[in-house]
């Protein structure tokens, strides 16, 4: 169901020939009722031709409808891509009786190609044919580059539902929302204030993952509110619940696009606490969930605290390093505790299983951060090297 | 011959069983004169025993004589490996009729285990005993890891030689010395000089490498000068000689290290022009050079300036990325433009060779760096999950 599991939500996945495999490459989310909602973006320097679109459309209207292409990324294409992607909205907007900066437009795909128009355009003819109830699967699957499966989430309480679909694969990164990401929910927001809903949930969720530190320009999160629930009574304690399924639906959908990470073998969950501010906790977690090394021996199911703690204590910070101290410092792998004191305890986790919680406890401060990351295998480099993404 | 090349300097490497595959694993360099000499160290947090226990010899002492150990990096190991370190730096004064103060004891290998003190010191008995003028070559051999062969470099003018030997293969980064490196001189310092020529001899070899991001809690780079090349009348020009050929034989080392870098098939250059500034032009030549997708993609010898582009648009510089207009920027592969004025130009490049050179000219300012990178293989992986290192 995904997106389309809040009431009054249609969409539809279509196959217009922009990806060589013949797959579905274009989905569509509408609201059927007039929505609020808003987009967290990449922050990279480069932005993608329909980021730098959709951007400038939501800053004037609220968005009512999701466009999205599979296969190319529109990216580093220019004034031209810049205007593919304007004709894409106008397109979508004219077939569903919208104006254009009320369409949010989003691409995936290779860098550098021009979007094959004609294609594009009779697929969003197609997906707009095919809106319904019961289009949110198929959507999920027309988002999808290098992904293995379709990433949905769904939470549902109090009355209301929010819903969700993802895509993910490479070039994940928290440089911000650093994949695709569409959210839907009826729970009634009002105009201008789905941001402080969305941001919250993002930082606790999308910003926490890597697979492999890289940062695309493409990078979305965009989440449509119609209100359709039919709550009338908000208050701060439903409010409160409504920002805990949101960000439950975001991390469900996060830690999928981790665990369908490039070549990934394994989930590892990297806590930090006690460090010295929740800067220095971020930059060590930012460091170690980013370490080849790290990921390598993951890979290969050893349990290497050595390079743990030669990343950890590398963790650029202000200019110099994050403080850690080896004689305050104690690690555990899946609970087992492998470095106290300043030297090994001896003690050799057994590695299996489809994750593993890495934990680093300063003894320092008060400062606390988690990052979610996968493994680097050889299936990570075959995909990275064999193919053009 | 290398760091046997200038004059008075002695060296030999043994086997003393520490490196399971029986190859040579302890290495001596040893000045016949007096010398002068300072050292760089790695700048991680968690610092290896040696580097605790050299750094406080030098602090005292000049350095006199290197003790070098493969196999097991004496790092993570507390208070017991501090004593391990001192102890080989008593037996080598001892034998060599020196202070400990005037050792440096280094250590590279596996982080966590205790030396096996016996061997190593029995290593030590025989280093002493194998001392020669011709000891350069095995010397280079004896400090190696995964490395596939020796590195040395040498460089003669002036009246003057100047030679070192490195290891490096993994945990390759920028974060200082980021290895381990004996550089030899017979030009004449005096006490507390050599600093002043060491680090910018590093600043533009080994601080500018990257294998793969990670940085070692051992790394090390060592100089000795005994002034026995017999010159005496030292004037500014032939210091800026001797500084040119010491950042030479520096860069050939750093070069070996890249090309021999884990799995490496080929050395990537980043060359980063007309950034806002240096230290942005650092950023954005560092986060290319450390970029997965960036190196796999070398690894497929694929002119993917796409990554290239997402790579440089992230790079982190005081809490946000470096600046970076796409429309300015121009990117080439092996001197073939690939990008400018925000568009792709068509142009292909063919990637071939051992090396390849990415250049990316930002447009701003008068920022520039430079960076040699190896890129990422199956080998890589291969090396680092299947083995404890």
């Amino acid at each position: 169901m995904s997106v389309t599991a809040p009431r009054g939500f249609l969409a539809s996945g279509v196959a217009a020939g922009i990806r060589p495999s013949g797959k579905p490459d274009v989905a569509l989310v509408r609201s059927v009722a007039p929505a609020v909602g808003c987009a967290m973006w990449t922050r990279n320097r480069v932005q993608a031709a329909p980021v730098v679109v959709s951007r400038r459309h939501l800053e004037t209207a609220q968005p009512q409808a999701v466009v999205v292409n599979a296969g190319v990324a529109n990216a580093a294409t220019g004034r031209p891509g810049e205007e593919d992607a304007l004709a894409t909205a106008a397109r979508t907007a004219q077939l569903l009786g919208l104006r254009p900066e009320e369409v949010v437009v989003l691409s995936t795909g290779v860098i550098g190609p021009r979007l094959p128009m004609e294609r594009l355009l009779a697929g969003v003819d197609a997906a707009a044919a095919a809106l319904s109830r019961d289009g949110g699967a198929i959507a999920a699957e027309a988002i999808l580059t290098t992904d293995q499966g379709p990433k949905t989430a769904v939470a549902a309480a109090d009355g209301f539902t929010v819903a969700g679909m993802a895509k993910g694969a490479g070039m994940i990164h928290p440089c911000l929302a650093t994949m695709l990401a569409v959210v839907t929910t009826d729970y009634p927001l009002a105009a201008g204030e789905a941001d402080s809903f969305l941001r919250p949930a993002v930082e606790r969720s999308f910003n926490r993952i890597s697979v492999d530190g890289d940062c695309s320009t493409n990078d979305a999160v965009v989440l449509l509110a119609n209100g359709m629930s039919g709550i009338t009574d908000r208050d701060p304690g439903l409010d409160e619940r409504f920002s805990r399924r949101l960000e439950e639906v975001c991390a469900d959908l996060a830690r999928q696009i981790v665990a369908d990470g490039e070549g990934a073998t394994v989930v590892l969950e990297i806590v930090v606490s006690s460090a010295s501010s929740h800067e220095e906790a971020e930059a060590i977690a930012l460091r170690v969930a980013t370490s080849p090394l790290v990921k390598t021996a993951a890979f290969g199911r050893d349990p290497n605290w050595g390079r743990v703690l030669a990343a950890a204590g590398s963790a650029p910070s202000n200019g110099g390093f994050a403080r850690l101290d080896p004689d305050r410092l104690r690690v555990a792998f899946d609970g087992t505790p492998v470095f106290a004191r300043g030297a090994p305890t001896g003690q050799v986790p057994e590695l299996a299983g489809a994750s593993c919680r890495i934990e680093l406890d300063l003894g320092l401060g008060d400062g606390e951060a988690a990052y979610l990351a996968s493994d680097l295998s050889y299936d990570y480099v075959r995909l990275n090297a064999e193919y053009t993404t």
